[in-house]
Formats: structure tokens, C-alpha cells, sequence
């Protein structure tokens, strides 16, 4: 597996409602977005939802990869559980599998696969849980998503052979330490701050905590990934912003690469 | 795909329980059959219990299908509820999808899907459904199990180029007409009238309906697969007539496959 | 009990949402009703959300009653199911008595149970369901609610003492024999249609079916109540015609009451 | 409220299959038992179930109480997870205001609450959510069962106003503590051991902590209620033997109490 990010991209989590119920404006933002993080089924979405969201990434020549989550439709992921490695292994073997079909049917390959919400965070807590899931992802043998920071699981990524994708949040707060603070306790980006900070972070390297202080994220000269989220009230003007932002640094630093 | 079943087979049902809930003897069934169908988590059946059934077939050279089934863990799958066609071709992708990462885990072949409870009679009632589930089926590429009488069935299956396999029922009745009553609807058969059909089967070409009358299944020189179900409350005795049965059957009449 | 509708009222279903996700607008609609049927969590809501909407209802002095499903929350209670009449006997007292702990928690009483989408319409087709529901709903002793029509329910209503109160739709379409055309098989109706229907059911006592034919309601003098749904496009502006047309009715019709 | 124990009893957890899954054996159990914890469907039980043990208690003369638990069917409720107490206090409520409405049915009263699983230990770990859940059952005035030892949660009952009745635990095992050890983490206990255990609280107020040592339990001269599970693989003979162990303590203890 080589590395798959070429120049500045934008991933956004995608297909996240559930039955009748919506989440983001996924018809709007993935016009604007290249990689589609496609919730499966334990979090948010539903089998035909799984589906269509797979035909309109498609549709967008956007890149498409599983978001699996925690078993929790009522809290969306984003509640701490206590899970058994064993359990955990199966559950994202079952969540990937489920896409892969949808994806396997409309012939679009597996791009990545990246937890969500409290998925992510337990990883960083629990190095056995983190094991769990990278060797469940190990075996679809593509590169893993995950914030900057997370270097416990980066290192395990390598020693497993898969490419470990930092991204960089900008839609979300950062705390001093470059640890993403959950949703809910930080007062929301606006898009103009978000415009600031892709610019930012392509031109300086550095984005800022939740406290404004310079936060270094050191990715060099290489191309990163942003990641939005389209379960923001102000999903789509936050898009909007960080296109522009992410269209201007690739025409800056890397104008040849389509 | 070339017909895959070579001999008198047995296929059973298997990993139908559900977290702590548990539904048949599996470990024990596991020795004695020839095909596991194993649930996808929709009517019965959760990830790590996939896994673990997965194991158990590959640690006893048992093939493993795919058992899908309605959403309906309170109904265990058999009741009717009306799905749109759409939504059920999405179901049967997902649920496929994520046994085949389990199979693919332990480097097993998905060996065929057979539909389960209810949505197998959802399929002979309404083309539309049996079109949408076996469009899905399609995509895996391997054969569909089925009761011996699903004829509308059977032709869309081979207008896509699946094998179907008809399967004879022995623990359940069939009506005067081959079409299966529903569990709870007839008396319990007893092991020794399930030797008896089995090898009636194999040497008549004949079962009995549910009143008694001979009943022609016409596989004719054909092997063919017995099914038997882990539910019952005699599962145990009803497996080990059946493969008593089975065993003498193939001696007698395909001696030379192993 | 006695007759609970003194003049016309307004009655809305709310608390449609589950976990993160929204359904209507229920903050804004439920300063403009009169009666509010409550989600309780099979087709739609969860416990948090039940008791936020009985709070929301007792804040403006809105009558609460429960809104039981069929359990199927990816469908949003839609689907045709086959349920045993003794399970949903059991299905409604579990789902009435949920809500009315919230209601006896906030003290505030249970002004009635109105069954959900395909329930009701599984209560028209079906007479034993039919009966197995309003025999859990006898057991709370208030009235139930229904569209005009369901005069085989109404009758089993009038048999166990229960008040059946016949409302009005104007948000959805009747066939011409008065019975209710399921969500998503007609035109949306407008906010000035739905005004002009609830002048002219106040005043002639008769609506128009979806082909636009002169279609009787036979309220007689007595007051009734409307229905409209808030998962609707465009549910804020129907409420606020719809509101504006039954004050207008009020003060002509029962100026006394308040 | 006055104090529900008059003597030596025991109470036990019914109830808890799902749809098709059984998990003890409740038929055979009631008849031996004085109080019955019935699962409310969050982490086992099911609507009908419920109405059926219900039924099942009322037959047999047990007193019936609700077993609210973790919304967890795939971990029995047994799994460690994060609740908003204001979540926490909506599904007790919802919990045992459904379960309610099965006894109002039967003309059976509630008589008490008891937490299941994980939900009491959180709340011996977490008082926050302890009071969450404590102030939901204020609202149903009855006592709360909990094993002895939990004295933050009973000094909160005793400001609720709410009996706390101790429970001495004989299938599972404490640690010196005297807090109960998790499901799964000591060796099963023989109907042998908890004949002994039982004899051993009523005759000289102490049992054995899992090391085998000593363990005061401080009921002094009040009765006394023994919790045992129906899910053990010796459910039927454990409870047997401690039947037979408290009809020995009350026939010493309290001769005149019926």
C-alpha cells in the first residue's frame, strides 16, 4: 500500500442518518468533498442508506471508506463503552465486510477505513482496544484514518504494514496537546476561522488549541487530509470555507498533481 | 459455478443465538453436518458469534454459507413484514457482505447464501422480493439453497447464473402441494420418522406430507441437501438419525465420493 | 369519561426523533396545538426525548397523549407487519405505561392514546389487532383517537367505554370513501389548501378527497379535532394555517369556551 | 413505606429471555421463590415475556418488582457504559413505567425496584448517576433492592425517603469488601456451598468472602432477602438448596410469620 494522499484533500463523514431520519446535507457537501467516510449500520446509518451513499460518492468520483463506530444508534457513537477486544475485532470485521459489499456491488474500491466519534477516542485509551481494531482493519489491507496525534496508533498501523493517514481537524478544538476535545465542550468554529486555519496549517504547518496558542502539527512538506463533519448546524458554509482554503494551498504547493 | 453438492449432504442452521442468548447445540450439530448456515446478525446471530461459528465450521471441515434473514431479532425472523424492494436487496448485501469478512478472516470460501424463515416464503410469494434478494446473491456468485419446490425461484436464479440448490426438509411438513408449513403450525416430528424420510428420499425419490400421503421431490439420480434445523428441541436426536441415514445412502449410492 | 373535545382543536404528533436525530420542528410547533400525541420510542423517540416532550407540552399547556407504534424504528413505524395479537396487546401497555411514567413524574395526565401510522391503518385491515390494541388502551381509560372512518375501531371503542374521537386530516390525502392514502402516495398538500380544508370542515362539514371531490365529514354541530403531522416539508407553515383557520372556527362556532 | 421484609427471603431475576431466546428456567424457579426482579426489555425481556411473568408471579403468590437495566441486549446488560444521568433517570422511568402497566393489568402491586448488572455497579461507582436512578424510583414509592454493602446508595434512599432492602448474594462471591465480584471473574458456587452460605447468614450473620474468610454481613435479628440467579447452569438445583436452607432459618427464626 502506497500513500494515498496526494495533495491537500478534504474527508468528511458521510451517510450518518439513520431510516427517516437525516443527519448532514450529504447531497450538498459531497459536491465539495474527495473522501467520503461511510458510517455503517452501528453508529448511523442503515443498509440502503450504506448504499445510496456509496452511489453518490461514486456519482462525485469521491473516494469512499468505512466508518465504523461503537454499537450505539442512541448515542451516536459518542458515549464511552467497555468492550471486549474479541467483541471489538468482530464488530469491525462485520461493519467493513457490510460496506465492502455495497462497495464491491457498485465496483468502487475500499479507499480507508477511519473510527468514529468515541471509537477513535477509546482507541487512544486502550492500546489492547487499539490492537483489536487495527488487526480487524489490517485485514482489508488499506490505510487507516485518524487525527494528528494519535501516534500509539500510528505505530501499531506501521508494525500491522498499513499507511496511517493523519488528519487535521479544523471544524472541532484541539486542546494543548493536539488532542481533539470531544463535540460539546468547545463554543463552535465559525467558517472563517476555518478558512484561517486550513491556510494555516498549509502554510505554517500550525493550526491553533482551543485556547488560540500556536499548535504545531508537523507535516512537513507532505499533503494532509482535513476532515469536516456534516453533523455541524453550519456544515455546509463550514465546507465551503475550507474548499476555497484547500483549492488555494494545492494550487500553491502542489499544482501538478490533479 | 459448477453444482456443488456431490453426495447426500446435511445443512443445519447455525449460530442463531444472540450476545448471551443461546439457541441450539452447535458445538455438538457442528460435528455431524456437511454445510452450515450461518446467521448474519439480522435475525439472529451477532458479530462475534459469526466468528466463532466461522471457526467452529473451518475447525470441523464444514462448508460455510451465509443465512440471512428479516430484521426482526423479536421474531427471530419469522414474521411477515412488507420491505420495500430496494431496502431488501441493501439488507441482503449487508448482512453477505459481513459473514464474507468473517470467512475471509479465517480464509474460508463463502460456500452460498440460503434465505432464511420467513423471508425464504416472502421470496416464493412475491417475485419482486425474490428477484431483489437473489440480484443481491448475484453479486456473490454462489449458490442459493432452497427448498425443493421454490420454482419461480429457481428460474430467476438460473436467468442470473446461480446454481439453486433444492434442499428436502425432514424435521418440518410440507403440505400436500411441497410448500413447507410454518414452525408451529404442525406436530413435532419424532428422530426415527426423520431416519425414515431421509432414507425414503434417497431411495424412493419420495418424502410424506403433512397428512401422510407420499409426497415426489423428483431429484431423481441427483444428490441432494437435507436440511435439518438447531432449534428444536430434539436438534441432537434429530441430527444424529438423519446422518445415520445420510451415511447409509451414500454408501449405497455414491460410494466413490469421499 | 366523558367527551374531552370541547371545541376544535389542533392535535400534532411530537417527540419524533431518536437520540441525535430530529424530526420536526417540535419547539416551534408545539406553541400553536392543542393536544400532542407523544413518540414512545418503538417507531420513533427514546426515553430523554419523551420526557423533554412532556415537559415541552406541560410549558405551553398542551394536552399529552401517548402515540404507540409498531416496533420498528428504521421504518419510523410505516412498515406492514404481521404482529400476534397477544404481543400487541403487550406492545401498547408497555409503550402507554412508558409515557405515563414520564406524564406522572411531571404531573401531568394522560389525556389519550392515539395508535401511529401503519398501526392504525393494521387496526383497520385487521379486527383482532384492532381489538388487542384497544384492550390495552381500556386499561388507562382515555379516549382514543383515530381519523374519521374507522368505524369498526370505533365501535369496539364504544363496546369497552372508551370515547373514540373522530378527527380531521388535512395535511394528507383521503381516498373518496374517506379512508387515509398512506404518506408518499399523493401530492403534498399547501398551506392554503390546508387552511381552506379546516374553513370548510368547520363550516360545510365536509373536505375534499385527493381527487378533489366534495367529501362529507358528518361532525354534525360537534367540535373536532385536527390532525396534522410534523415530519412534513413544510409542517411549520401547514400549522400556522391550519392554527389560524380553527381560531377563526373557534370564535364563531364555541366563542364560550376557552 | 414500611420495611417489605418480614422474613428470610428470597428474590430472583425472571424474565430475562428475548423474543425467542430463553435464559432460565422461570416456570420451574417461581415456584420456589418469595420475590421475582422482572427484566423490563433494555437489557433482556421483551413486552410480552414481561406480561407472561408477571402472569407467571401473580400465579405462584411471588411478589413482583421491576429489574431496570443498562440498554445493552447484546452485553446482558452486563457491559460498562457512559450515561448522561439526565439519560439515566428517563430509562429507569421508562423501564419501570412500562413494567407498571403489566402490573396494573393484572391487579399485581410494584413492589420494588432492583437495579440489574452493571447499572448497580455504576451506581456504586458513580454517585451522580446512584442519584439519577434513585430519584426515578422515588416516583413509584417502593423499595430498592441492592446488595449489602452498597451504603452510599441506601443513605440517598434514606434521604429519598425510600427502604433500602440489603441483599446477601449466595451463587456469586464477594471480596473481603464485601463487594460483589463481576459475572465470569470467580469460580461457580455448588448448591452444596450456597445451602451452607444460607445457613451460615441466618445462624451466625456472616458468609464467606471469595478467599473463603469470614464475612460479617450485619443483618443482626432483621430477616433478610437472598438474591440467586436464573442463569446460572444450576439455577434449579442452587435454588433448591437455598430454598431449602431459609425454610430451615424461618421455621428457627420466625415461626409465626406466614
Amino acid at each position: 500500500m502506497e500513500d494515498i494522499v496526494k495533495k491537500v484533500e478534504i474527508n468528511c463523514d458521510m451517510g450518518e442518518g439513520f431510516g427517516k431520519w437525516k443527519m448532514g446535507p450529504d447531497e450538498e457537501l459531497m459536491k465539495m468533498i474527495d473522501v467520503a467516510n461511510i458510517a455503517c449500520g452501528f453508529h448511523a446509518g442503515d443498509p440502503s442508506l450504506m448504499l445510496k451513499t456509496v452511489k453518490l460518492a461514486k456519482a462525485h468520483g469521491v473516494k469512499a471508506g468505512a466508518h465504523p463506530g461503537l454499537q450505539d444508534l442512541f448515542g451516536f457513537g459518542r458515549r464511552q463503552m467497555v468492550i471486549d477486544p474479541a467483541d471489538m475485532y468482530a464488530m469491525i470485521l462485520y461493519q467493513v465486510g457490510a460496506l465492502k459489499a455495497f462497495l464491491d456491488a457498485e465496483g468502487v474500491p475500499l479507499n480507508h477505513i477511519k473510527p468514529h466519534g468515541e471509537l477513535f477516542h477509546y482507541m487512544q485509551r486502550d492500546l489492547t482496544i487499539c490492537r483489536a481494531v487495527l488487526e480487524a482493519c489490517a485485514l482489508f489491507k488499506v490505510p487507516v484514518y485518524g487525527a494528528k496525534g494519535a501516534d500509539e496508533e500510528k505505530a501499531i498501523c506501521e508494525e500491522l504494514g498499513l499507511p496511517f493517514i493523519e488528519e487535521a481537524y479544523v471544524d472541532v478544538a484541539y486542546d494543548k496537546n493536539a488532542k481533539l476535545i470531544p463535540i460539546g465542550q468547545f463554543k463552535m468554529v465559525t467558517p472563517e476561522e476555518i478558512n484561517t486555519k486550513v491556510l494555516s496549517i498549509g502554510r505554517t504547518d500550525a493550526s491553533v488549541d482551543v485556547e488560540g496558542n500556536k499548535l504545531p502539527l508537523n507535516f512537513g512538506d507532505k499533503p494532509f487530509s482535513i476532515c469536516l463533519h456534516s453533523d455541524m448546524p453550519t456544515a455546509l458554509e463550514n465546507m465551503k470555507a475550507a474548499r476555497k482554503a484547500v483549492d488555494v494551498l494545492n494550487a500553491e504547493k502542489f499544482p501538478n498533481i490533479k
